[in-house]
């Protein structure tokens, strides 16, 4: 295991200390917990955004707490989900009197954890409403798209709910348009390596030299289909296929891409991987609005990279154009 | 070899294809060659900056080329510098009578190349200045500065001679105050695992399993000291120590920290040394005026991490703190 670490039982708490070290003016913790961070600059009478998951996925899930996006993160060990008291600490931090929507992944702990604190925060008379992700397309077949994971998509869901609370949207209305991102957005991801849990020592799974996985999960969850790794091209088109095919497309429509880095993986690849996106969706017939690429969730040294497309309509454009700044994502107006 | 790549001889200009479709509104290339990539709006009347370098270090070089930033990179293959050619193209398509300023790394191609291109503007009556970035303290001792490499801290360059360049200052004064911040800026980096170039497919050196490498350049070049992987606490204050007894510092100065990641390193490795740093310069009495945090300067998927400060006066926090809006790069007014 070669990291830059100390004791692998506080790498979360040291890379905490760092975080907020770094960035004093934009973010701070509740009640001297680390694992409660919420936004420096709350403001007042705007819905409350918050998050919160396992740790080794930044910018994922702190990262995006910052104007223009979400107010508050609880954070968990390394793939681990973080605990409801830290939940509901954030939660009674950013609320003033608007309520406070909660917006994470798709994962057991997750929702237990948020759905106790949603209990918590019920019996102190702060309203709370949830939307949870499931963007990965491999994780579950059409029809349960209820079942499938959350993966980078979600970056969608909070910049353009964080855009709606901005601009002091009752929590009914954020919800409603961020649950119009969740019905929209739709990712696939390829691991060519695994990453290493500090505290474990050993990696996550195991894959040939010469091998490839289409579909796995952040957390080394199993994918749809393992072979020989396929040209860059050949990968695109298996996975871009898929992502079409969930949704229905027509003529013209238009979509946002996320081109996400899965840890290891250089933004050279990504680029590779995006021009032949970019060659598909005209051929489709599909317009380009807005590109990203880079490391948006990642799975800390994982090789590998992921697929998002939201289609868009006139709201979502809007919303999605709106400037952000947070300690890992700045976004001038588009 | 894993790498997301169709024909390995292709893989720059894949890349370059891929960046120039997901950005069209901010980057074109000079005569349809890829390798020559300006600016989409440039500025009349003002210095023109350029640069180049090998590809496989995104962000660098082409990706700090926008609004507040450079104006133009010529794009050389995966290590290699560009040629004189591309150079001379992008400094005609971006002089607007200001002259052109280059600035690029310590490295022999790239200096034989961007002397010639200089020549050949010089018969074309377009003015050109050269600033060479040389901040990685472990290529060469003090006292012999003018042979250190390039690295992570010629970032700093860019972002101030362009806020300079911005302002419509004169060529003149846009290189007194690049080299102001050249004679200020120091770096170290440590390198933990190689990358492949993908014409080679082969690891660019070896290193055993528990071991790093103090000092080693971007492109592999030795280092300073290979040892077992020692905490990241220990090499912190290895190389912050370095970087700092190379300059006078006094109690009070002022410094920007640029954590780099080189590849394969997560940022949240970055953050748990960027913890120590932190704590070091307090201790010091040296204050921190702002903090960067991510990949800057890379090798492709290499694991290792470099460590910059730019020791700031008035004029250069001024400079630092101006907008700046890239592909890669996105910052609001500090």
């Amino acid at each position: 295991m070669k990291k830059f670490m100390n004791n692998p039982k506080d790498f979360v708490d040291e890379m905490l200390e760092g975080i907020l070290a770094a960035h004093p003016d934009k973010l701070k913790c509740v009640n001297d917990d680390l694992r409660s961070i919420v936004t420096a600059t709350i403001k007042k009478g705007k819905v409350g955004i918050a998050t919160g998951g396992g740790s080794g996925h930044l910018p994922l899930f702190l990262g995006y707490v910052g104007d223009g996006m979400l107010d508050a993160c609880s954070v968990g060990g390394v793939f681990q989900s973080p605990g409801a008291d830290q939940m509901f600490e954030v939660t009674k931090a950013i609320d003033s009197g608007a309520g406070v929507l909660y917006i994470y992944g798709n994962y057991g702990g997750d929702i237990m954890n948020f759905d106790m604190a949603a209990e918590m925060a019920d019996m102190e008379d702060i309203k709370v409403l949830q939307v949870v992700a499931g963007d990965d397309v491999a994780s579950s077949k059409k029809g349960e798209e209820q079942k499938r994971r959350g993966v980078a998509g979600i970056f969608f869901i909070y910049k353009i709910a964080g855009a709606c609370a901005d601009s002091m949207a009752s929590i009914e209305e954020v919800k409603r348009v961020a649950d119009k991102v969740c019905a929209n957005v739709r990712t696939m991801g390829i691991a060519l390596s695994p990453c290493v849990v500090p505290e474990v020592g050993n990696p996550s799974f195991t894959i040939g030299a010469d091998e490839m996985e289409i579909g796995m999960g952040i957390h080394g969850e199993p994918g749809i289909e393992r072979s020989t790794l396929k040209s860059s091209d050949e990968i695109v088109e298996q996975v871009l296929n898929a992502i079409i095919e969930d949704l229905p497309y027509e003529q013209d429509d238009e979509v946002a891409v996320l081109m996400n880095g899965l840890g290891a993986t250089p933004k050279e690849e990504l680029y590779i991987m995006y021009r032949k996106v970019n060659i598909m969706l005209k051929e489709k017939g599909i317009k380009v609005f807005h590109v990203y690429v880079g490391e948006f969730a990642t799975s800390m040294e994982m090789a590998g990279a992921s697929v998002t497309l939201l289609k868009l309509d006139d709201e979502l454009k809007e919303y999605l154009s709106k400037p952000a700044y947070t300690p890992f994502f700045e976004q001038v107006q588009l």
